[in-house]
């Protein structure tokens, strides 16, 4: 699997990353919310020998336990989609184990003792399911998963129970977001059991016009039927975006270039850059790059600008505490240098 | 003399340029708008020939007849600033003579029978009176003026009565402007007898920051004394500007650098471009070049912009007519090939 962050080997692409999440807990123990932070952190302890035991990549995982990392460090994970925001609510009793690459991310005493994610480069949702299969396997044979016969894996939500899989991808749609479209595109979606969410999960805004969309039913179906409908529709979706691009540059070619050369341009000058302005210039100048009017950004390029432009990220990287205003000032020299000398 | 537009030699300063007006009359005629087309095109001839003979530069000057030329070739002039909107609403009976510099332009027939204006490249009110006061007494060996003894040069407006010479300068206030200072610059102006507008003449607003300020009153006034109080207003006018500069660049750097830095980029970027956008980011750059935030657009090139970006030079540079989009397509490409490699 490949990290969406790190992959310069292909072009930009809309569809920037798939997930596979699994989510999974210990038999005849409360969830999370009900143990003590004794209690979470003994199972932590398990969860760890369990997974480091059976796992053949040991040397490649690493444990971060919340509560000995700073907030900001912990945001930066999060804004690289590695950890969810409701694992940082319980910083005294939660930690999870991420790979090297940072495509595979195990939390421990979120919302379910485990949620096992792995995250792959592009439209490649089969690859992050055999992935995130595989740990599931190597974990079951140490540790006892409560099952039952009827309701399949017993999760916290309801709306988890089943195979505790979840399968969502990270989709690029400028043009059905500038025609409105996208509010039927979430209709329809809602008509067959899944969601259509912003950048950074259910109630964010979508900045950057960057979308998640996941099954919303997990019972009553198999892994491969929750990842082949969300296959199916994910491909709809991107037959309509590229209809609508096609709309677009046939009807307003110079406008669109226009915006695509502008924004471009603004990343390569500001001063002063905030970070959801950031997110819509990288739009652009993705969508660019997407239909091959820009060239010379590589994909590694402008995803990792996606991320590396968050405010917690910025300030990790620059390893010392920013006010918002000189955040502002350091993203936009990080942004400038990046993309110097590159046209 | 030079022109404004074509000055390359020295630094980007916020006077653009230096104008002198005079209005004169001739003896027992009507004022033109009680003459007919043919006493027009008539008092036209008479002027040619008292100004031709007269003057030592003969090979430099010629008449352009307004009934002759397109309506875009003129308001092309217009945006030149070397004729009035005034003296285009009666293309039937006007003309006015042009020196090759196109410093030099007398319009006959505009309110007054002979309206001479000599425009200089910086802040050089007396080089500009000058030269108009030598083709003024030229004029005179030949022509007999109307002049009373009381009043002084007769004009078709009481406004310009006395020495019928207005001075003006072309000046570019952006800081002023920004901290909204510029109302009270107005007010102060008034009460001393001068006026402020916008780039072109009454009535119009001052896109690109960029303002005419000239006398009002010319009876009983010497001429000296005109450009000394103008020269002492401006003077103080641009102390006023330079302050207001100094305080946003101390406050500000980072945001104002950002403005410069942008404007630039997106000029050097745009691919459609409209004529008021196209200012305020000129307006922007220049502001950069004058306080030296950036550098390697010289003198000639802003100031050129200014002029052949205005719609009707821009169309007459291209020798074809286009509809409003197809020019702020093509005032991009101007404007991105003439700022392209710059940098």
């Amino acid at each position: 699997m490949k990290n969406w962050m790190y992959d310069g080997d292909s072009k930009v692409e809309p569809l920037i990353s798939s997930r596979i999440r699994i989510a999974r807990n210990i038999k005849n123990m409360p969830f999370p919310h009900n143990l003590s932070e004794e209690q979470c952190k003994n199972l932590i302890e398990t969860i760890e020998r369990a997974f480091y035991t059976s796992t053949h990549m040991k040397n490649d995982f690493k444990t971060i336990r919340l509560w000995e990392k700073d907030s900001n460090e912990l945001k930066s994970y999060l804004e690289k989609h590695l950890i969810s925001p409701n694992l940082l609510k319980t910083p005294n009793k939660s930690a999870f184990i991420l790979n090297r690459e940072e495509t595979v991310s195990m939390m421990i005493n979120e919302e379910d003792h485990i949620r096992l994610q792995c995250i792959s480069s592009g439209f490649n949702l089969k690859e992050a399911y055999e992935m995130a299969d595989k740990i599931d396997s190597m974990l079951e044979e140490t540790l006892d998963f409560a099952f039952d016969e009827n309701l399949g894996y017993l999760t916290a939500c309801p709306t988890n129970l089943g195979t505790g899989v979840r399968a969502s991808v990270m989709i690029h749609l400028p043009a059905l977001t500038m025609n409105k479209e996208i509010t039927q595109v979430l209709k329809a979606l809602t008509q067959v059991g899944m969601t259509l969410r912003g950048l950074y999960g259910e109630g964010s805004n979508a900045d950057g016009n960057i979308y998640q969309i996941s099954n919303q039913i997990t019972l009553g179906m198999s892994e491969e039927e929750i990842i082949a409908n969300l296959e199916a529709a994910v491909g709809q979706i991107l037959d309509q975006e590229n209809r609508s691009r096609e709309l677009i540059l046939s009807k307003y070619k110079y406008e669109l270039e226009d915006k695509v050369f502008r924004s471009l341009a603004m990343l390569q000058s500001a001063r002063v850059l905030t970070s959801t302005e950031c997110l819509d210039l990288l739009s652009n100048v993705r969508l660019g790059l997407e239909m091959s009017l820009v060239e010379g950004v590589d994909k590694a390029i402008i995803n990792g600008l996606l991320v590396n432009t968050q405010p917690a990220t910025l300030q990790q990287n620059i390893s010392r505490s920013l006010n918002e205003r000189e955040r502002d000032i350091e993203r936009a020299k990080f942004v400038r240098e990046t993309l110097s000398n590159l046209m």
